[in-house]
């Protein structure tokens, strides 16, 4: 069994899929690790809609520029963000930690007040923004989990988000689409990106190793 | 071995550290997925430094509202977007993809030209959200790779990034704190976090399985 970082190394912005079906199972736990992941105060401002009608994909088509992995795929995921924030739903999550914690209500007082600031007292813009960047995080987790399951994907920004809300009226039900991953196998025969190495800056050009204050005065 | 879903399990987010020291081979891993993390055309536009020094810590500690792994954990990770784009950037990055993949420098013109495009025809607030996203799936990255061996962590959103650039003088290296991850092990007799159930709305409730546009016109 590869580790994480062999299955992240093994993994790549898969081109062109095979149309072969992903197993249920790796499905459900890719789909978990959505669930899973960590967000801002917990609150999971999002939603992820899984596609596989034919129809459907068919016409998203030409909303992604006609990227063929929408329909080669066998399960399409799209991540929106939450675009309508209100106290209900604040209400709904603290109840759901005082149901799954048997905390009484009142102890949650101060958390559902710090929480209600953040929507209340900030634009939908900033709301927004501050949702998409939970979506990302749960993005990568899908992605790292896609790897372990040996399940190809393609991280997807390239579509007209706007066009995608409206076909799927996303807007009525409060959503913003924010990005897609096509879940499928890789064609690797036509798929020329299947076999070239990855691209990335020198680890220690991404990472500052032991940044200090001084580091930087003196260079 | 824990598979990827119990690892993400395991997690929480840490609140109370106890000092011990993360492995440098453990570390290795989750910086390594870091810089593995897929990015929006390849680009990378982020830079994590890697803080250990005591006294650099102390001064974080009042920036972050005083929270105790500040300076509890063994290794502090800032995550920060680039906030200034050049064509310098790109052309390194062509370059890099030329050099790694062994193609004429003619065969990426189309690619640089839509890179350069990114870059030049969006406002800075723009390409600095557009950052940050990315930021957020390779802070995703790191948050599993450090479950999977398990080391504790916190995602951490709550700190002063306008303080925090000034103090580590980011903007002359081109940079804003987006997120910060210390990294160590819980000091599970005094984090009470430690033993309580996760909260997570349902997955059906995250998910919407089978989403097709009959069902919202019905329903």
């Amino acid at each position: 069994m590869k580790d994480l970082i062999q299955s992240l190394e093994w993994r790549y912005a898969c081109k062109k899929m095979n149309g072969k079906q992903v197993p249920q199972e790796k499905l459900d736990r890719i789909l978990k690790s959505v669930q899973l992941a960590p967000t801002s105060m917990g609150f999971q401002p999002f939603q992820v809609l899984l596609i596989t009608d034919s129809e459907l994909r068919e016409k998203i088509l030409p909303i992604a520029n006609r990227q063929s992995q929408i329909t080669q795929c066998s399960h399409l995921l799209v991540f929106a963000a939450w675009s309508n924030f209100s106290m209900a739903q604040v209400d709904d999550y603290i109840r759901l930690i005082s149901e799954t914690r048997q905390q009484p209500l009142e102890s949650l007082e101060g958390f559902r007040a710090a929480l209600a600031g953040i929507i209340n007292n900030n634009t939908p813009e900033y709301l927004f923004q501050w949702s998409a960047r939970q979506v990302y995080l749960a993005f990568g987790f899908a992605i790292a989990a896609a790897a372990t399951e040996e399940v190809d994907c393609t991280p997807m920004e390239g579509f007209d988000a706007r066009a995608l809300d409206k076909f799927l009226d996303l807007e009525k039900q409060g959503l913003k689409s924010v990005c897609m991953l096509p879940l499928g196998y890789r064609d690797a025969d036509s798929d020329k990106l299947a076999n070239m190495p990855k691209v990335r800056r020198p680890l220690d050009q991404v990472i500052t190793h032991n940044f200090n204050l001084e580091q930087e005065t003196i260079s």
